[in-house]
């Protein structure tokens, strides 16, 4: 391994190596991929929001020339226990159900059918031919809703969890989260300034380009394969292997190149039923969401209820007491205990009291999203720290630095920080300009915000084969989402003291490298840049002990540099390493490099954005002027990738502040296309600027940290703090859309008149 | 590792893997694969056999509506320096002359350019509109004619090679080798009997029932991926490597399943040229060949011309002078060095003088086919045998036991046989039934021939994932030609204790698995069953580690056993299997066993086969009533496969024997379908009988040896000593067809008359 000061590979901007692919159209994205004699499977699904399923009929459907299969919720064995999904989890018997509704429709998309054809035409005209008898039952159309004691219940077999115990009745509370320090009543009775408000989020999606797409093959033995545009090849294996009961061995999954997922392609949805048509019609079967069915029936971020209630003494965070309710939609897994800790994770707080609802509703079911649950959390946590500064007449940086963590602070569910960088990240913003030149003009406001990321690390396989000729095939188990095949590449070539080009990487299937967890969690450059660092070390271990048998010295007596295996003290003494190369076939054989990672400690991330705005005071549009991230990523392999995370996550957030919402009508969706559906475009944004903070992480090889998901953590709760700079109304709802904001400046003036 | 008693799979039949897929249809092969936009490629090919080519106008034919691109031999690099092939070697430069015509064609088929179109149908016709200007010469039609000094030369540049020398004119003789040993003028000077008869043998095919096909796809970056249906992945990748000098990582070849190969499925023929064009095309391209161009312009076994003569003192085969000229066809490389090798490698012989002559003539080039070279060596050596039997009077089998080798014993290339079996086989035949019930009527007879076969060892790579389940994936680089996946998931689930439902086997791509060479020399059973021996090895004793871990103990005092990980000696602390496999994500990691191997010592194969004969004197037919073949397997792992490799085997060496062969005329092969070019069928056959011995290997986990090619070398040995026994005419030429048989009986009677 080099030191920091002899790397000549990791550090540097790099081209992504499958740029060219895809900007020529060459890429091969799930709806691309296809075989020889496919069906073409489409879904049927529930138009109502609750209702029960009392018969199907498809008999008609399968008498249309061309239909080869219909599958229903009938043909799925039933689900057992355990859970799946690599990042918001759901018990199995749930994921069978999201799948394809068993005796109740959830949610309006809810799968009902699905049929195969010999053309996806074919496919659509037969669902309108399948008989459903549904009773409409009325829908719980939000969480406070669907709390209530009189509320409709969506299974009447879900009990609430809460601390070990189970409700004595049915409820659409699966579970309470408690988080509990100190003495928080007592606490607050200290306190100089209490602070309490209540926040309130709507269900937004990630926005990916690609829409779900695979294709399934079930062999005449019943060996499964399936080619799918996923985060998570094994994922999708166990989540296959789970809902069909089958052997793992008789699952393989394919990965293809995959057009965004930000969390919303882990659970396994076209998969299963495009497995199960395959095995009725005896052909492979391709299926291909539209965006329609993307927005209605995919896994959407949790809109979300908080109430919190803040204390401050002297100058020190002192107390919290909050109320984190979070939809669930049709079954229970929303990312609330997470939206906990990213809410108080940057912050010593002594006492606190912290409750988190898990509520299911007649909605589709949340999946995760950009840093699961974190958003809706910071937008409310940050927009109290800036109440509370201004109350005390502080800088909001300087507040936040005062309370901010550091390496052996307590995070929120007590485990201490290893090292961390959210003061050096906080000392960055104070000294910066974009947070000192003045901002001048009338309805123009600049806010700042926190943001914290726990990350994951999960496990990650990658090899690496020396080839003949000295060049490098890299494999890894990690599908690409953000450009870590490039950062794969540089660590690789780092490792083996070559230029990036002499490295090829790929991703494997689930059967030609170990178990790989889902790419998601902020992990890959983390947890896969430490086992392709392996795979790297073990190749040149082996290499080593052929130069030893051949130099005639122990494996330890030889080092390795510039393409040279040489005896320590004896320099004389080399074989080089594309001799190695060249003989490995005859010789000892192939050389394969193994990397498996498993356990790491977290490498947290912070992160603090500021941003200016000027509100419109006609239209209530909130403009966003200026906006600067800053980042501690540990070290950024590829700065290029890292600052386009930095840009990317911000983006999305200021879409949630500002304009995504899903537009809800007694449980229906009413803006379920991209037009109505507004995310922000290039023309809606100014250029983000990115600060990289370099605090290395404890463990790993390079100091690395995940970068991917804090980013979108900031941007709500520094949009409300700027808007609030900007025209004295504090916004507790989001998006800050034109009406809401206009509403408040009128409500504001109303109050003043 | 069990012991031969405990074995509990191997050593067992078991049904094929894919046996279902293919009964049913779903099994890729080349023809079957498919991408969308993929275009269709076919072969302009030389009419004559001997051609100047002066010109090449394409500018048609690309014209047409369609036509995507067209190559011709100016778009590919000038060659390296080098040779490729897993069993008959080609110098690279030839490889490319081969792939496509530079300045001459050098055979009727020899592909002059290629097209891709949108559909098979517009490349064909556009073929059609290639003007090429040819200055037809005269063509070399065989081999003793290309050794004449007046003959036409092929190529000016070529030189003989001969003992380290190289000829001081151009000459159609590439090689010479020469083997020799002792006094041979001495040694017949003593023998009490001396026969020198001549033997000629024609062009065959090895009748693979699929014909050639692949797709190739180059990326935007220039990456390419091959999907072919051959016998070695790396091998296909290696030779595109070598011919269009690229880095080995920016090849990539994924193995389709293969109908047949026989040897004939080792070169890149198609390959290069769907390369080039979808590099030209920017599209996928696909090439299939058609039957005709199968026969005429793929890799048919050499025709050979042998003159034996052979002398006996006392009982003792005492001296062996030999000519062997092969027809390479229009390239070097055919095999008559393991010719040589297989001619006399059943006998001790003191004295020896052989020569090879390796000439090439305008005819395709010649590839492996099964035991390449042996068939035609055996035919004659074998025939010599029961001459000097019958002049001595003495049982042919007794003969072939006195003067067998044994272990210790030389083989023609002067290395020492480690352990064998030929004295075992004889043995057999001698004690058999097959050999010892008495053959009545007239014109019946029985013949016996011996055989021998190296075998092959070369490098093989396998790695086996433990799945959650306790399931297993087993992946190798080898195709399977013969059945060996089954082969494989029986020593994987010997290994690991469990039945073979438990193993799943896959061939991986050459970015999966490591380096394994072809499937050939009869070496997968042998040299890939120890890779996946030492694969499964490797994961347990990897299990054996965390078992140990876990009981606090040290790795070597635990043993596994029935699914458990015991500490010896204190059974009651133990781990299952099962939970090993369930902890190992999250715990430490996925456990993934690798086995390489690239040194093993060789494991030789010999046979003996019986048949019975009666011959049509009306007609000359030859009609097989009884055969059995005898060979000495090493161990049997599947005997149902072992069974049907000697069968196969046998079934080949007959229509070699007596029907099949290259009918030209000028040049033009006249017979390029398999309504002309006569196989055997079911109805032409008896059932083969087939007598296992078993005697162990020297190397090796299990005893295990090559099966698969030796049983096509006694057949013509043994078909043309009992037609001889049931005539009293002896042929001299293969096939010994209807019309050879009559010219033959009816020869004799006038030299009666």
């Amino acid at each position: 391994m080099t030191t920091v000061a002899e790397r000549k590979v990791i550090g540097k901007r790099a081209t992504k190596v499958d740029a060219l692919d895809r900007v020529t159209g060459k890429a091969v994205f799930g709806a691309d991929f296809a075989m020889p004699g496919t069906l073409h499977g489409k879904v049927l699904r529930s138009p109502h929001p609750h209702a029960i399923i009392k018969k199907i009929d498809y008999s008609k459907a399968l008498a249309v020339p061309g239909v080869k299969a219909v599958v229903t919720s009938a043909d799925f064995p039933i689900a057992g226990a355990g859970t799946a999904g690599g990042e918001l989890l759901i018990n199995i018997s749930d994921l069978r159900r999201l799948v394809v509704a068993e005796d109740k429709a959830l949610f309006a998309g809810h799968p009902i059918a699905a049929v195969a054809a010999t053309n996806p035409h074919i496919a659509e005209q037969a669902l309108d031919l399948i008989q459903v008898d549904y009773e409409v039952l009325p829908p719980v159309e939000n969480a406070i809703q669907g709390m209530q004691p009189q509320a409709p219940l969506l299974d009447s077999n879900r009990y609430t969890q809460s601390l070990g115990e189970k409700s004595s009745k049915p409820s659409n509370i699966a579970t309470i989260h408690h988080l509990e320090r100190g003495d928080v009543d007592k606490a607050f009775q200290e306190c100089n300034v209490v602070i309490e408000r209540r926040y309130e989020t709507q269900m937004v999606h990630q926005g990916y380009i690609e829409p779900q797409a695979c294709s399934a093959l079930v062999d005449a033995d019943g060996k499964i394969t399936v080619w799918t545009t996923s985060q998570g090849s094994f994922n999708v294996k166990g989540q296959l292997v789970a809902l069909l009961q089958l052997p793992q061995n008789m699952v393989k999954v394919v990965p293809l190149e995959i057009g965004g997922g930000f969390g919303g392609k882990i659970i396994v949805m076209l998969e299963t039923l495009a497995v199960m048509l395959s095995k009725k019609s005896g052909r492979p079967v391709k299926m291909v969401m539209s965006r329609e069915e993307v927005l209605k029936a995919t896994g959407p971020g949790s809109p979300t209820y908080i109430k919190l209630k803040t204390g401050v003494k002297g100058d020190r965070l002192y107390a919290v007491e909050g109320e984190f309710i979070y939809d669930a939609g049709a079954f229970p897994g929303s990312p609330v205990g997470a939206g906990l800790n990213v809410a108080l994770g940057p912050y010593k707080v002594e006492n606190m009291r912290v409750k988190g609802y898990d509520v299911v509703t007649n909605k589709p079911r949340v999946q995760a999203y950009r840093a699961p649950g974190g958003t809706p959390a910071a937008y409310a946590m940050e927009s109290q720290v800036d109440l509370m500064a201004e109350a005390m007449d502080m800088d909001p940086v300087e507040f936040r630095l005062r309370n901010g963590v550091q390496e052996g602070d307590l995070m929120a569910n007590n485990q201490p920080f290893n090292r961390i960088g959210l003061k050096e990240v906080l000392e960055r913003v104070k000294s910066h300009p974009s947070w000192n030149i003045p901002i001048n003009g009338k309805y123009r406001g600049r806010g700042v915000a926190s943001g914290f990321w726990t990350g994951a690390q999960l496990t990650s396989s990658a090899q690496v084969q020396v080839n003949a000729d000295g060049t490098l095939s890299l494999m890894t188990g990690a599908v690409d989402l953000t450009g870590t095949r490039t950062t794969m590449q540089q660590i690789c070539a780092e490792e083996f003291g070559v230029t990036p080009d002499k490295v090829h990487v790929s991703v494997g299937d689930t059967e030609s490298v170990g178990y790989t967890d889902v790419s998601g969690g902020s992990r890959i450059t983390y947890s896969m840049g430490t086992a392709v660092n392996r795979a790297s070390q073990d190749a040149i271990a082996q290499m080593k002990q052929r130069a030893a048998n051949q130099l005639k010295v122990n494996a330890e007596d030889i080092e390795f540099a510039d393409g040279w295996f040489r005896v320590k003290g004896d320099p004389e003494k080399e074989v080089s390493f594309l001799e190695l190369a060249r003989t490995s076939r005859r010789g000892d054989g192939p050389i394969i490099g193994k990397g498996v990672v498993s356990k790491l400690a977290p490498a947290p991330e912070f992160a603090a954005h500021v941003v200016d705005v000027e509100v419109d005071p006609e239209t209530g549009k909130v403009n966003v002027l200026n906006y600067t991230a800053f980042q501690d990523v540990g070290f950024a392999v590829n700065p290029t990738q890292v600052e386009g995370q930095m840009q990317g996550g911000a983006s999305q957030g200021i879409g949630w502040a500002l304009t995504e919402e899903y537009v809800w009508d007694k449980g229906i969706l009413r803006n379920a296309t991209l037009l109505d559906y507004r995310m922000p475009t290039a023309l809606d944004l100014p250029m983000i600027n990115t600060e990289i903070i370099e605090v290395p992480a404890s463990d790993g090889p390079y100091g690395v940290r995940g970068v991917g998901e804090v980013p979108i953590v900031p941007p709500a709760g520094a949009l409300a703090n700027a808007v609030a700079k900007a025209t004295g109304v504090r916004l507790y709802q989001l998006p800050m859309s034109p009406e809401r904001v206009l509403k408040a400046l009128r409500d504001k003036a109303k109050d003043k008149a």
